[in-house]
């Protein structure tokens, strides 16, 4: 019926069999003829609290089963216009941090030759900056949108430098952002110094901290970031912690008092007409997410993130 | 000291003792005599992705056993001038869902030539259409409020005509509705087509799409509601997933992006002064609500519901 | 290095990652070239007490993930010399019992058809009689070998030919059977009538009730089996629920009293030398298997399975 | 069909619905008219460790509901010979443990005066010295059965005469016991004293260590306990702790190394032919059981408890 | 580096190990040399529905583990300029409520001995009575900020003075309380009667119902507060049921359509600058807490409070 | 009353208060002046499958709250006469597996040199070769009790040598062991190649695998290896994971058909006599622990260490 993969529905077979890739789409091994892809990272070795993100990436896979094809809020039809895959999982070395950030370099590299962009299954926010590395290889520094509880731009954890909470000063010294164009937004909870959020503020970030984006909608603060980074390449890096634990209950470093999913809703709604060049969704950690519901809003919001995608139809 | 059934206090018994009855109330066989009854549906082959309502209705009850007899917002008194009981549940058909919904209509027809009014503890959302069905035989065509975050209309689902997703498509085949005062709330999230919500707007119905709800009040809404349908019957359908899985974690086909218990008890209270003839709280699936909080919450909402009834008293 | 399918191993992606195939085996469309297949029946609407197989296939294939390729117990090593891959789900109708088992006797038509010996993960009980039609088909009437709880052999559930307790009644009515060559083993707990289990008995079926099984090891007990059934084709059908629930808590009619691992593995590596055609692993219900370990159980009685299948090699 | 009260079949209601009474039998306010009844006792308050108790009743009921009326092992038919039915719930105080001890002493000497044997859902193990204070009254000292991890004989927990750790030192006390005719069995894990088990045997009490039980049937040892008991009037109190926690998680204060579900049924079984005027099973914690199993397992002792009563009938 | 303790940071030893102290704090045996301490009450005997907070204060020590000194959002340094640690559990009679109660005022009445402000782990909401007769022996009577979805002002539960119901009316008999300034904020739910929540108001209370509370922000509330109450000496008592079971599902007495944590975050932040000598946090229950969340969510509003303590410095 | 740290017992405060403390034993920073010592290793980035383990330390001790000083089965007294504190955990760099292991040689040679013997709280198994390194250059090389589903010797892991598959074969490499005194106990499963287990044969250890454990007691095992050993130094090293999943739930790398605690208890009461010089229970992992009975388990067999060291007295 279409030149373009389609989801495994849910007339042809039940939604709790099938394949359990993304979607239920068809797989693939290497992302070409591919204009996005959904690529997992089974890795926890970075985090410093709670375990268990290694087993994200197969929980939002097996939870993303009920996703129809269309987006009934915005109407984008993203498979009537892009070809997309599952294609697999990162290789990552779960016994050595540092390697397996350069295995992650490379493998976004190779996704990248194809003109192909990556939407991530997390995985801890380590992988974050090995991706961006492969970015700017391609793109050069980029614009960044980085949703979270915390600001992950600690410079050590426990004397290392790579580390959950050290991806966007990694980036930053590697110059991989266009430091007037990133934003950090949902910011909250204990610090080890009361500056902590101030460092991103002095290299000319735009920080939110979580209390400015209480009882009220995002739209407007989405407005204002499309504005400041205009058709500038950008990523989107969504860390499920930003979102407050009543709804997202299964991950590692909870702050209370963050977003709703309302508001991660329209965060990523507000991307539309963005230049995206990749994006991920980490920290999703299974066996804290009883119900299966965090990887569920994770699958969603993947799905969102496709749908806001440069080239994507509407219906 | 009353004339009227009561729930048996913990100043009598404890709360985690007692009958496992709706508020721990008198149960009886059948519903002669009574103004209002709860009455259980347990039934989930109708589901399409998660199973579990079948147990609804024993958790429900169980975790209705906190329920005091006054509602302190409202001061609905509804056990001061209703006779209300337990009426145990509809002995369906689990191996066959056909002879279920035939099952189910000839029960609530026995329910309503009575003069009582159903108050159903589901089961999936298959059931509401035989319900109707049964209505339509006693009040004729019925004004309807469906809270949901799906419209439940498909015309059929792996080529049935008889399944979870498709009841308010029968029934308004067999002529049940006013589809002129046919509300539904909360709808969202992906679908077959984008035009999916809209069968029903070319029917003359209103539908509120989850987006419209985020951040506000329900009263200005429920004031249209009660306006447009006058001195009506209605019928309140109410899908614990309209709620967000924030609030409603113990579901089958889980939507992120939903409405919140504040929003569904402004809807319940809403409702209030309306010809209310039925209604039903469906969905809730126990093995996926680890806490009983979901099940604990649809018990609040059909005890709200209890206090919009008609002839109920307020203290 | 080999021409037959190997399992994804631990070196080359993390156990975590990868696809969810029955052990990361490659996964294909039908059974064409294959010696044995995994195949998945994703179905619980048979189920009588507690719903959740239908999610049975997914967590058996998710937690087979730790699986190497050789038993280290019988030095089987099925890789060396069979053919073997995932070739998916059966695409039942998830709203429909009765059509449910016809699409299951096609599609199993259709794998014998490839001279592919089957190994189905349940779904619910009721899947073994719409297999052992086809069987007969291709085989003629089989001996057996059941292991379960219950008997499974009541004429009707609630007025129904077709549930989770009646699919050797089916196949016994439908010639499938040698009578001579049936053992059912593991049997316990409560019945509507005392004769209940000796319905089998007198169609000339060997009934091994759990409590004969108590304290001891079945390897004297399997001896006895394969001297009975000699090389009569025979199909293998493993009821989880034959467990103690202390083994196996994650499934929908627990009964306790039962058999121990240690047991199962007796009787499945007890089946070594036998004319296996079939087999199935049924009734795992993820939702009360909170850590996986029923599934994973499951998991490894498959691997078992495939171990004694004919023409496997031993290293 | 039958002048005795039986459970409610699955051929009437799905298993899942229905009242939830013990076995899905008539429930009723007082004893009177019964040969036997199921009664229970919603109280943790006189536990050390863990808590959850208090639901044991409510849950053993619940997970009762596959239970059907005939024991395939030993034949027992129980409602074809005895008037048995759900009388509810002890109302204790569950503020003031002393009080409730008392208000249990008085509903059970309600029971008794009916002629009524009482099988009792707890709770903890409090309860059981109330019970045997008003057991004596009715039938003067008894011999007393005793499964448990520990064996509760405390003089003081916490200064305190009354606690879950003291029945049987009280019961003692009250001479409530026919001190030849005292077995406790399944003792183990850690004490305050290593004297502790010896205490009981000081008194002329057998007292069984779990060790002795291990890796055997204890067939023998009920006919030790027959011999010595002989036609005595018999009280049998099981504690689920007694079980290894593989068999049952669902208790508070859990020791490794216990008694299996094979054992636990061959000493209920191994009490027909004695004169037993009454049974508990106490100590389930629903909180820390997630499946429901532990109740389950309760719930099938409490029937095996049934199926040993003098008078009932077997086929 | 400074004279104050300090947590246990994560460069120092992971988040997971460690001592399991409230916030990693050393610990102490009494309260000498503190400016404020940590204390846990582990009870829940005074419970009415479910149990479990006698645990909540071993929970909520584990998952304070994440803290960091410092409030990133309103830059409170309080291990800058307080000697706080924690002194560990008040020892209460498990077995016996009413002298539980008298053990916690003297354990109160030392710690004040010390001038040292307390913040409470618990435990249930009887503890609250106890804990403001001893700091009214100090104090004199004081202003109180009570959150919670109950009054907790009842006469008596089950004909018992002493229980979770009843602590602000004993506190009021006992003249512990300003009246003119008492705020009891987030009541909801059902009553035994329609007039529950005015005997506060009668006496002089400020109620605002959880009604008034939607959809908005509390800070307005908050000046209002705390302009009322002056420098008058002032208690904080929260219970986490105040909250919305979507963000606190780990609790007892569980009602829907209550506070957010936004709003929770907004009260006790609203704090800053009040004469508070005392606060609690009270009826986690961990055995529904499945995530630990809830009492992750207890921790952090336990160290807000610690942050508006008079005398904290700010960064 | 004794010159010997005592466990805080259940009179003086309920056993759910209290410090989490192994056994809730006083607290030291380190080994000084102890015999003997539980040490804590937060570990879990060695870990293949499943993570969690990081978490173990915390919850054996939280678990460890009802153990009481005496031994019921051997009549061991271990705090009448060894000096045993709780010294807290390892600070291994949770972002480098090859710096922790360094780390914890260096702790251990500290440990040691105080002439304490430890028992550690695991943490994965990686941490055994570590700490064999340090117990080396203290005692030269030791006989080894390994108890496991697994040989954990692998050369490598995903190209590392350093991972929870590989600590035996490093241990070996480092002139670690008395290879004619290394005896494997409970090694089961699937495998890389048939000859995996047979690797430590060739070396001269002694291999049982679990199949030669089922059905029997484990006492004769035992003496046999008390004789082979004789006065040789020895390390105990416990996997909990050789348990079958039945018994112990809460770990990573799950093996049906393990052995029973009964067994667990007869091979540590069977090291009585040795000379123990170390003793480690690893692999515990707390988010597939839900009840928490698998670390209650790690705690008794920690306990049951304590009392077959050298110099603890019987009563």
């Amino acid at each position: 019926m279409t030149r373009f993969n389609q989801p495994l529905g849910g007339n042809d077979m039940p939604r709790f069999g099938g394949p359990a890739t993304m979607m239920r789409l068809p797989s693939q091994d290497s992302a070409e003829g591919l204009d996005a892809c959904f690529v997992g990272i089974p890795m926890d070795i970075g985090t410093s609290n709670r375990p268990g993100t290694r087993l994200g990436p197969r929980q939002i896979r097996d939870e993303s089963r009920m996703l129809r094809p269309y987006n009934m809020a915005t109407r984008a039809a993203p498979f009537d216009s892009l070809q997309v895959a599952d294609i697999g999982d990162v290789p990552i070395n779960t016994f050595d941090l540092k390697k397996s950030v350069d295995i992650i370099t490379d493998h976004y590299r190779d996704i990248l030759s194809h003109g192909t962009i990556p939407l991530t299954l997390g995985g801890d926010h380590t992988l974050t900056w090995p991706i961006l590395r492969a970015i700017k290889e391609k793109h050069g520094p980029v614009a960044l949108i980085h949703i979270d509880a915390h600001a992950d731009i600690n410079d050590e954890m426990f004397g290392e430098k790579v580390a959950h909470g050290c991806p966007f000063r990694r980036a930053w010294e590697d110059g991989c952002l266009q430091n007037d164009k990133v934003f950090q937004i949902g910011l909250r909870g204990t610090g080890y110094a009361p500056e902590d959020f101030d460092w991103g503020r002095d290299k000319g970030w735009t920080v939110v901290q979580a209390e400015e984006c209480w009882h009220r909608s995002l739209v407007p603060l989405m407005e204002q970031v499309r504005d400041t980074i205009g058709d500038a390449p950008v990523y989107l890096s969504y860390d499920i912690d930003s979102l407050d634990p009543a709804f997202a209950p299964g991950t590692g470093t909870v702050e209370p008092g963050g977003l709703t999913t309302w508001q991660a809703l329209e965060i990523v709604r507000g991307c539309a007409g963005l230049n995206l060049v990749g994006a991920d969704l980490v920290e999703v950690s299974p066996p804290y997410d009883a119900t299966g519901n965090t990887a569920l809003i994770a699958a969603n919001l993947l799905f969102e993130m496709l749908c806001v995608l440069p080239g994507v139809s509407h219906a």
